[in-house]
């Protein structure tokens, strides 16, 4: 079996490596009908986080179960199951409230840019769809891994409710797809932060009423316009940088909500500076585990097709074109097929 | 009329200066039957903020109405009123959602170290209470403007509840007070962290049950083994140091939240940190507005007690004392009477 293995900045090779298999009796073998390249893949990729030994890449994913080990219950062989990038066990107190990231026993579920997986934790971690998928909802099936379980819990984590005024700021795959959930969650107005054209369609296709293209203090400026000098109600942060960060913060109203999950490289909070706006902070890596039986419903009902996300389409041993792709943001996002 | 006035470093003088009066048709005069010395103020007497020029000090207080401006019109002349450390219209955006430090049109109201102040914005800013209020209820009506106010803003927005475990970091006035609010809020289990026997005696009056005294990674490890390894449901960060804070987040369990009301002093929050604890965090400056209505009324039916945070009473004349005394921390917090 072959896999994706990041070497160093811009170096992804597609190489031979045992075909992973059962170590722990709560583990799950699926067989993956498509995965792909994750915004997150990038900072490695692009040598801004340290890449200090060759590391199998690939954290999203769902598929068919080949096998389980003794201990699995709920989990059987032959279900399509859809997973998060942290397996938990569902149980602890932080499963229990609703933060299986921070799951006591959380442990990284990789590698996904590969024909097969070994999910740890399978009874906690995995979630069964009601039937096998017709073979067009997959890529949607496959976002609730991570992408749009990110952007459904941005909406959250800034308290998106019916008739607010929501700013994503990012226009990568987890904003899209934050201006879909916010638009699901009932949002009366969503504004999107982008520049680039394709983006900005499925921006507005997702449900952003209004575009934003400038950035920085005047970006802030434009947005208090839009919203008679007051701020957003809500921001959701899916980029991770200092100006993103800001930019979310200073346009939100005093008594507002910051959902940021963009993952933060360089970003540090003034605690005086965040004080005097009165903001509402809240984020993290994604508990998609929490909001999988609902997405799932949602995807199964065809009431959402975030796999539109998806605008490129590669064999899974072109891994390597498809991050090329992403990091000169020629896609948005690219599916892998094996 | 004589006020206090900070020249530099620990040099407060009580001096000679014009009665306040009526400058805008919206203003109204009080005459303060007593007022008091804020932790918050002892920030530029120890010179860790910087004082450019002499300046007025005092921004607690309540009293009788002396004399209106034409266009108030809710507030009366005889009435006994209490208000915010910050004057606001409570009509625009930022009130309405009840941010009344953060109003379109705030203004600090200074100096209340002093026989009598000018309160800016009357109808918006002063609450009156239902009658004149016993000699004896005042100190108790003066702390609503300020730390009251303040420790209560905190435990809401640490989102206390009954049941929760709260830890309550500062051992000041609003931290104590933090421990009296997260009480009547129905928190089932208060830690306050305290190393001063005073102070934890009143923690513990007001409704405390644990009092840790260690600091650091020892206090985060203390915490962590009286919640079972999981941490606080709800913090209250009272001080406004690195250390404070922090202690604050990281004692907190994934998805708990965060109050902070320490007016934040070289606290920098790293975002990659942050991201990873899971925790909701709120805070700024106590829109103590808000809550009068509700405060005033749980001390008029002498449900709460909050005066008891006063354990000096000078004259006004002796206002240098006061700082000394609180600096030194020989007092909690130090009332003036004129």
């Amino acid at each position: 079996m072959r896999r994706a293995i990041l070497y160093g900045p811009r170096d992804v090779r597609f190489e031979e490596h045992d075909a992973p298999r059962i170590i722990k009796p709560t583990d799950a073998i699926i067989r993956l009908p498509a995965t792909c390249v994750c915004g997150s893949d990038l900072w490695p990729y692009r040598g801004i986080s340290q890449v200090d030994e060759p590391s199998p890449m690939g954290h999203e994913y769902c598929g068919f179960v080949e096998e389980v080990g003794k201990a699995v219950t709920s989990i059987k062989t032959g279900q399509f199951v859809i997973g998060s990038f942290f397996a938990s066990d569902n149980t602890c107190p932080s499963c229990q409230a609703g933060y299986q990231t921070s799951c006591q026993q959380k442990e990284l579920v990789i590698p996904a840019q590969a024909p097969r997986l070994r999910v740890p934790l399978a009874d906690g971690t995995l979630v069964a769809t009601p039937d096998l998928p017709p073979e067009d909802m997959i890529p949607s099936l496959l976002t609730l891994s991570d992408v749009m379980g990110t952007g459904w819990f941005a909406a959250h984590a800034a308290s998106v409710a019916p008739g607010k005024t929501v700013l994503v700021v990012g226009d990568g795959a987890v904003g899209l797809l934050g201006v879909l959930s916010a638009r699901q969650m009932g949002a009366r107005r969503i504004i999107a932060m982008s520049r680039h054209e394709a983006r900005q369609r499925l921006a507005r296709e997702f449900g952003a009423t209004d575009i934003v293209t400038q950035r920085g203090d005047e970006g802030v400026a434009h947005i208090k316009e839009l919203t008679r000098g007051v701020g957003a109600d809500s921001a959701l942060e899916c980029v991770g940088t200092q100006e993103a960060m800001w930019q979310a913060i200073r346009a939100t109203r005093p008594g507002g909500h910051v959902g940021y999950v963009g993952v933060p490289h360089g970003v540090s909070l003034d605690g005086e500076d965040l004080f005097h706006t009165h903001v509402h902070l809240h984020g993290g890596p994604a508990p998609v585990r929490r909001f999988l039986p609902e997405l799932i419903e949602m995807v199964w009902s065809r009431r959402i097709n975030p796999g539109k996300v998806f605008d490129l389409t590669l064999p899974l041993d072109q891994v390597a074109e498809g991050y090329r792709a992403m990091d000169e943001r020629r896609a948005i996002k690219v599916l892998l097929r094996p």
